[in-house]
C-alpha cells in the first residue's frame, strides 16, 4: 500500500479526495496538512469522516507528509510550485490540483495568476493530466498538472471534432455553468447562501483563468482554435454543465458526428456518450467520475452538451485517475462509485 | 375603475397578475376563472392572497367574467382562441398570455402546437405585445398576443444591434436559462423537487416552441436572421437569464455598442442598461418588471447578458404594461414594485 | 412628507426597508448611511434599486441623516445606543432594529451581547415595538426597540393562550426554523452556499440571544413562563416557521382554542388565523408583513404553527408598522404588498 | 454470491439500493422489477447507472425475480403483503421497505393505511428491522419489516433514555424535519419544485402514518410512552433531522446523560454520538448509513438532536444492514461509503 498525503485538506477538493480514496484498494491516506487547522482531528472538522479517518491535520513541514509516496496539492496557486522541487528531489510523485503547472507560458501564467513562476524548469517536465489525451505521458510523469474543471469538460467535448476537422476552429463558444463548490470554500460575501440561492448570473465575464488553459490545450489540437468562454454560476452545490457551440465546416449527418464521438471515447472508462435523444443532466454524475456528453445539430451549428461533477472528474476524481495511471493501478480504482440521486 | 378578469387563474402567471394588479390604481379585479376550482375562495387556494382578495373562482362562462372590461388569458394554448371571438364582439379587450396569437403563420402554429388555429382572421388583427417594439399598435389594439418569456429577453437584447447593422444576422446564438416556474404549475414527474434541485440541464434541445416565435420577430428586423436557441433549466423559482452571442460584422468599440443600447432604451421605463463592468443577475429583478442588460466583447463576438423575471416582464408584468398602453393608463401603473432580495 | 433615514443600509434589513418604503405615501427616503460604502450610489450596490433610488450612501455623521425626522437603525448591536441620545435630543424618532433597547435588564444585556449598555436611562423610555401588545405606548414613543424575529412569532403565538390561562406556562417549547437571511449579510464560512444548501441543522443550541428577550416578554404575561427554545437553519432565503408546544392545563376543545386566537387577533391587520385544516407555509407570507397561524391539539399538547417573513414582520415590516403608529399614519401604509409566490 | 432482486425499482429507494449494493462484495443484483417500465434498460431510466448496470426492468412475475435469493420491496404499501406468502414459500428472504409488516395491530394498520391486511399470520413472524434493537431476531428472520425513516431516528434517539428511566415517558415530543425525497417519487402538484423550494411547512399535522409505528416501538420499551410527533418538509433532496424533547424525571448531569447514550451505542457501527458542543447536520450523513446524535439540557428538558439520510439509514441502507445480519455478511458490507459533502 502506497502512502498518500493531501496538502490543503480543508477545502472541498481535499475532503472529496478523502471520500474517494476510502474506496481505493491500493493506497492508504497517511497525512493531511492544513495551515489553519494543524492538530485538529480531521473527523472533528469534517464530520462526514466520523468513523472513517483518525488522522489529525498536520503542518506542511511535518514528518508525516515526508513519509508519503504520493502527494496531492489541493491548495491555492503558489503553494505547489513552492514545495514541488524539494518533494520531487525526494522521489515523491506529485499531483497538483492547483494551476501552478498547467500553463506552459510563464508570462501568461503571471498575467492571469499575478505571481512569478518560481520553477519554470519543472514546468517543462510537468504533464497536463488529462488522461484521455495524455495517458502515455502521465504514466511516466512525476509531476502532474491536474486540469481545471472547465478545461476538462470543454477540451474533451471539442477535441474529437477538432481532430476530425469537421468544425471551424475559430467558431468555438463554451457557455458553461458551474455549481458553487467550483468557487472553493472561503468566506466571501458573494458566496453566502442569500447572494447565490434562487438566482443565476455569469461571472468572470471579463476573463476567467481557465480561458488561457483551455485555449492552450485546444491549440495543441488545432493551432487556429479560438474560443469564446462564458462561465455562469448555478445555485447548486456540485455539478458542471457545458453547452458547446461550433460551426460545422461541412454537410455532415448527426449520425456521423455521433460516430466520431463514440469512436473517440469507446474505450474510455469515464466518458459516456449518450444515445441520440438523451441529454445529460448534472444530477446523473453527482459524486461520480463520469462525464456524459450528447450532441445535436441546429442547422450548421454543432451543439455539444456535457455534464460532470466539478469536484470529481473536474478535480479530485481526475487526480486519482492520474495517480492510478502513474502508479500502474487499475485506472478505475477508487473511482467506481455510482452517482448519487437525488 | 375598469373591471379586470383573469381566465386560468390557478397558475403562477395568474396569481402573479393578482399580486401586481393589487397595486394598480386604475383597475379592479372583478373575476377569476378556473375550471378545476370553481367555487373555491381564491385566498383559500393561494393563501398569500389572505386579506387581499375576496373573490371566488368562477366558471369560464360566468356572468362575472362577462362584466369585465379587460380579460387576461393565463391558460394553456387553445383556450384563448376559442373564446376570443365572442368576447371581442362584446367589446372586451383581451390580453392573451398563451401562444394562440403569437405566430402569424398558421401552418407553423399547427406544427409547434399541434392544433389547428380556429380563428386565423382574428390572428391578423392581433398585436404582438412587445411595447418597446410595437407601442403605437398596442395602443389601438383589442387583442394582444403577449410575448413568450424567451422571445422577450432575446428579442429586446438583439434587436438594437440588428437594427444598427453591426452584427451578422446569421450568427445569432441564445443560450438561455430559466427558473422552474417558466414550466408552469402542473404535476409532472420531471418537475418535482428532487428531479430539479441541485441539478442543471438543457431542455427542449430538439426544438422549443419559443423558437419560431422569436425568429418571426427577429426576421421582422432583419429577414436574414437565424438563431440557434438553447434553453436550460435552473434550480430556482423565478428568473430568466440570457447569454446572447452575435458575431460583430465590423471593428467597433465597446463604447459605441454600449451607446447603441443606451440610445435605444433610454426612454424605456423597464429596460435598464448596466454600466460597463456591471453584469445582470436574476435576483436583482426578482418580482420586478425590469430587464437588465450588459454587453461585452470577446474578440469578434458580441456577448449580451440579460436578466428578467420570467413571471413579470416575461409574462404578467408585460401583460399589465400592454393593458396600460391600451387603456391610456400610465405605463408603469401596477409595475413600480422594487425587486425583492434576497 | 416626513424624511426617513436608514443607518446600516447595506444589510438585508436595510434594503428591505427601502423596498417597502417605496410604496409608502407619507414618507420619503432621505438618507442611507454605511460606513463601508460611503459615496457609492445605492442602486449600484443593490441593483434591484436601479431606477428607484438616486441616493448615495452617506457617513453616519452626515448632514443628510440629521435632516431626517425618523431614523431606522439596521445595524449590529452597539451602534444605536451610541447614537440615540444625541438624535433624540434633536427631536428625532428612532426605530432600532438591533437589540440595543430590547432587554430591560442591563446585566442580562451584557451577558448576552458582551457589552455594557451605554444609556440605561434611555432604555427605560424605550418601548418594545410589538404593536399587537403595545400599540398605545408605541403611539407616544420616541424610541422603539423593534423586536427580534423569533420573539415576534413566538410571543404572538403563545400570548393569547397564556392570557386565557389554558396552558401550563412552564411547559412552553418553541421549535423554530429560519431562512438564512436571518443570520444577516456577512462573509462567514458557515454561511456560504455549500455549507448551507441541501442541509438542515440546529444552531445556537447552547443558547440564543432571542431567548432572554422572548422570555422577558412572556413573563410580562405570566411570570411563571418558562420556554425551551431551539432555533434551526433552513436552506431558504427568507421565511421563519415556528412550531410551538404548550401543555393544556384543562380539557378544552379545538374550537374554543381557535376562538381564543381569533378573538385576540380579529382586528389585527397583519395576523391571520387560518381556518381548521389549513396550515401555514412560509412561501405564502414571502415579502408580506403577515403572520399566519394555525392550531392543533395532540392529546394534551397544544401545537401552534406560525409562519412569517423574517425580514418583514420579523424586522423591516414591523419597524414600518411601528413608524406608522408613532406618526399617526394608517397602520398598513407601505405594508400592503401581497406575498410573492413562487 | 447471493442474488438480489428489487421490486418497485423506479423510486428513490430503489435506485439507492442499487447505488449501495454496487459496493457490496457478497451479493449480485439480479433483477429489478417495475410495472410501468418493464423492458426498459435500467441505465436508460436512471442515467447515473450508466456503465454500472446492464439489467432491464422486468415484470413482477418474471423468472428473473424468482431466481433471486433475497428480495427487497421498495413499493407502495399493499404490494409486499400480496407477494410475500408465495415468495417465502419458495424459501426467499424478504426485506419489505414499505409499511406492510411494521404495525402488528391489523386494525391500526387498516385505520392508517386504508386496506385490510391480507396475511396477518405472516405479520406475526415478521421482524421489525431495527438492528440496534432486534439484531438477534433479525438474524433468524425470513421476513423483515424495514422501519420507517422517522421511527428509526426517533426510536434510536429516545430508547436509551427510556430504558435508563431518566425521562418522563409521557412527555415525549419529536419535532422532525425531512428532505423531499422522503415523500417518494411521484407526480403530485404539492411536490413540484416551485411549491417546495425556498419554503418551509409542517405536513401530516393531523396525523402521520409513522406515528402509530414509532409509538408501538416506544411502548415496547416503556408501556407509558406517549409521543407528540410533528413532521416538517425541508427544501432539500435528502436528509432527516430530529429534535427530540423529553422531560428529565430527575436531577442528572449532561455528562451522565451523554454516558448513557455512548454506552448504549459504543459498539454500533452506524450510530455516532457527537462530543459535547458538536451538533449534527444532515449534510454530514448525506449518502451514508450513519445517524449522528448529540444531546443538550435546557433546564429540565432533555433535547436530543439527530441527523440521518432518510434514504440510507432511513430506508435502503438499513435494509441492506438487515440483509447483512440475516445472511451473516459483515454488517457494514455495502455500507462503508463516506457521506458526500457538499
Amino acid at each position: 500500500m502506497l502512502k498518500v498525503g493531501i496538502v490543503g485538506a480543508t477545502g472541498y477538493t481535499g475532503v472529496e479526495l478523502v471520500r474517494l480514496l476510502k474506496t481505493h484498494q491500493h493506497v492508504k491516506l497517511h497525512a493531511m496538512s492544513s495551515r489553519s487547522e494543524t492538530g485538529t482531528l480531521v473527523s472533528d472538522y469534517f464530520r462526514n469522516l466520523e468513523g472513517h479517518c483518525d488522522l489529525k491535520f498536520t503542518a506542511l513541514d511535518s514528518l508525516d507528509l515526508q513519509e508519503c509516496d504520493i502527494i496531492f496539492f489541493a491548495t491555492p496557486h503558489g503553494v505547489a510550485m513552492d514545495r514541488a522541487p524539494a518533494l520531487l528531489a525526494l522521489g515523491k510523485k506529485i499531483i497538483d490540483l492547483s494551476a501552478d503547472f498547467r500553463i506552459q507560458d510563464v508570462q501568461l501564467f503571471k498575467k492571469w495568476y499575478g505571481i512569478e513562476h518560481s520553477c519554470p524548469d519543472l514546468l517543462k517536465t510537468a504533464v497536463y493530466g488529462l488522461p484521455e489525451h495524455n495517458r502515455a505521458r502521465i504514466k511516466n510523469a512525476s509531476l502532474i498538472a491536474n486540469p481545471g474543471c472547465y478545461p476538462t469538460i470543454i477540451g474533451l467535448g471539442l477535441t474529437p471534432f477538432l481532430k476530425a476537422n469537421v468544425i471551424d476552429p475559430k467558431s468555438l463558444i463554451a457557455d458553461c455553468k458551474s455549481g458553487v463548490s467550483g468557487a472553493g470554500r472561503k468566506a466571501e460575501l458573494g458566496m453566502i447562501y442569500c447572494e447565490v440561492a434562487d438566482s443565476f448570473k455569469a461571472y468572470g465575464v471579463k476573463g476567467h483563468r481557465h480561458h488561457p488553459e483551455v485555449t492552450q490545450e485546444l491549440q495543441k489540437i488545432n493551432a487556429d482554435s479560438k474560443l469564446t468562454f462564458m462561465p455562469h454560476l448555478v445555485p447548486m452545490n456540485r455539478g458542471m454543465f457545458a453547452t458547446l457551440y461550433a460551426k460545422l465546416n461541412q454537410d455532415i449527418s448527426l449520425e456521423k458526428l455521433q460516430q466520431i464521438l463514440v469512436n473517440t471515447y469507446q474505450n474510455e472508462p469515464f466518458i459516456k456518450i449518450l444515445p441520440p435523444n438523451s441529454q445529460p443532466e448534472t444530477r446523473f454524475v453527482r459524486g461520480s467520475n463520469q462525464i456524459q456528453y450528447s450532441i445535436n445539430i441546429h442547422s450548421d451549428q454543432l451543439v455539444i452538451l456535457g455534464a460532470q461533477d466539478n469536484l470529481v472528474k473536474g478535480a479530485a476524481g481526475q487526480a486519482i485517475q492520474n495517480m492510478n495511471i502513474m502508479c500502474d493501478f487499475p485506472e478505475n480504482a477508487g473511482l467506481e462509485l455510482i452517482g448519487i440521486i437525488p
